[in-house]
């Protein structure tokens, strides 16, 4: 028996626990072993044996709460963790939900709940589904969004397309994700000349129908520059890719700007924690619940029958966590895309309900811009 | 068939182009419809029926350089991009390697060859191996590494621990990456102070033997004051988390410390990007090549026969991957950890060589701390 250098420790904990579910693959000794690893894993990590009867070992360790068997090689499972083990900072609740265990196949964070203490720290989105529906869809009806391609282009002509789709009725005119700072279309040269075409657009429609959300995809010591020369560009919102930049990176940025400018996220380079089924997080964490805790507005993944394979059910659940009630946090809305097109409308509409950011890029460049967003917002307009 | 609005667009290039090897899980008409689709996918995002025959079809798409079946249901492809697609941007960078085709599954990115006029904007590891091995290790053997644990500790129990890690000749005295901000140890109570009992320690054992280094797992708009308090305090090095501030936090961070400060990265949040072999990115690219081009000079990942569940195969890979020549950018430390023990000090050795980085933790705390690691120590004298 070791005799461990470690003396009692009293701790003064609020009680408020964190509360994540996990599902783990093999056989049920397999997951046991998984989960009384994963308690210890993603908190103290240190062999737990060598930890007085103290409060560490009481409150620190996560806590078991429920184990349910799905399967014969399925488990899921409840824990706990106390609040104070995440400090009430989003980076260090991240490593504590699934840092570690990341690395052990076989284990899904599949559901997080917040105390409120934690949850009144984060300002989530801040104009949100109800914002957006109540400044652009006083009718009713889906948001509409786009991005402008392909990458490459000069800047006159992607002004003059994004004139073009504000001028017929886009909502959100975003720039195409990988529009960075590459030499062919600069961030300085490019940001302010697409916000003015699309202030254009927005005189002649008389009306302020359309925003201009230019990709903040930058390094990330010139992200705080980049959003200043978005903001001074007039540029009503940001595109933020928080797998590229760190999901804190954009709760800082979207908490940076000031009200009224719409945040949606991106979620380049997230892909491989959902891809498999067995590891990860599930969907709606991932493309749902982070974007809300970080603040976006609108929360962009692949829709099912696209280019990409997420499934139907998928992209319900997606759906779901961008728009159910989360205390203290507003719902976003969700913005399936992806090889999306006009002929898809209805049937999208349908599927998500009218909560819904339609994001439609490539497909809109298939003869006259004009008339192809006539057409997408033509039947729009029929299934109201 | 669709007329296009695109006009044909003339580019200015220098020829240079990112190299990248992906493994494509399927079968051959799987494989080959994956490439068309991942040439497009990470560069254009456009329908390419509707690109004019110009330099943005010519060259900014990327292009699929050769296919090799490696079985019925694998294809290994080499694809290059246009050097400007990625601007010199990191962040860019890896949108452009994976960033959309992270969402398919059975795409693996295996290996990335960079023109020198992209390396040539990084710093990459500062001190690196060799530096480390001249300050550390003039005698030869591996670097010593270990953690103080367990979170919840007060912050004068850590104190009198880092002392008697350091006293007693380990090298590297890290915090445990989950000590971020909470309220039993606070960040800037406890850097100061750790780094003092580190100092205390390096006088009186006569020489500069040890550095503290500080876990930088703070909110994203609090790493520039982090940093600052640490390298006031006299920390020799801080401890970055790239999985959960972004790669290109680490690489701005690792960039803006002065000469001589160690930058050790830790795999928190990395896991989904390898648990899934048909999926993600290699263990090499991972652990290896990207701690290195954001600056790391030691990098931390779980050993085989640890707590996780890495295969030999795959931690050979990452240490190759550290240590590799790579021109332009400075070797690193491979740091294997994960429930490593005193015990199998001869046998890391023999495995990864002596240009390695022991990162032993709570097993140093079985008895007291002092015999522990003088044990360490006469474990690898043994093998001299």
């Amino acid at each position: 028996m070791d005799i461990s250098p470690l003396r009692p420790v009293n701790l003064e904990l609020s009680g408020d626990r964190i509360h994540a579910t996990y599902r783990v693959s093999g056989d049920a000794a397999r997951a046991d072993a998984v989960l009384a690893q994963l308690v210890v894993e993603q908190t103290i990590e240190f062999p737990p044996e060598l930890v007085p009867d103290d409060d560490i070992r009481e409150h620190i360790v996560g806590r078991v709460e429920s184990i349910q068997r799905l399967g014969d090689h399925l488990t899921e499972s409840s824990v706990s963790y106390a609040a104070e083990v995440a400090g009430g900072q989003l980076p260090q609740l991240l490593n504590v939900l699934f840092g570690n265990i990341s690395m052990v196949p076989g284990v899904r964070l599949t559901d997080v709940e917040l105390p409120s203490s934690f949850i009144e720290g984060l300002r989530g989105p801040r104009i949100g589904l109800a914002g957006l529906r109540a400044r652009f869809l006083p009718q009713g009806g889906p948001l509409l969004a786009t991005a402008l391609k392909p990458m490459g282009t000069p800047v006159d002509a992607l002004a003059r397309m994004a004139y073009d789709l504000a001028r017929n009725g886009l909502h959100l005119v975003k720039d195409d994700h990988s529009f960075a700072d590459q030499p062919f279309a600069t961030f300085r040269e490019r940001v302010p000349v697409l916000a003015a075409a699309v202030e254009r657009a927005n005189v002649d429609r008389g009306e302020e129908a359309s925003v201009y959300l230019p990709a903040l995809n930058l390094p990330s010591d010139r992200l705080q520059d980049g959003m200043e020369v978005a903001l001074e560009a007039g540029a009503g919102g940001v595109l933020l890719l928080p797998g590229l930049v760190g999901w804190d990176t954009m709760r800082a940025l979207a908490e940076s700007v000031p009200d009224g400018v719409i945040i949606m996220a991106h979620p380049a380079f997230l892909g491989s924690h959902v891809t498999d089924p067995t590891s990860g997080l599930s969907h709606g964490l991932l493309f749902g619940t982070l974007p809300r805790l970080t603040g976006a507005d609108v929360s962009i993944f692949p829709n099912h029958g696209g280019r990409f394979s997420f499934s139907p059910e998928a992209c319900t659940e997606i759906a779901d966590a961008c728009r159910a009630e989360l205390p203290g946090v507003a719902p976003a809305f969700p913005a399936p895309g992806g090889g999306m097109s006009v002929e898809r409308v209805a049937e999208m509409v349908a599927f998500y309900g009218e909560d819904v950011c339609l994001l439609i890029g490539g497909n809109l460049y298939r003869g006259d811009i004009a008339t192809q967003v006539q057409r997408m917002t033509n039947a729009i307009e029929e299934l109201q």
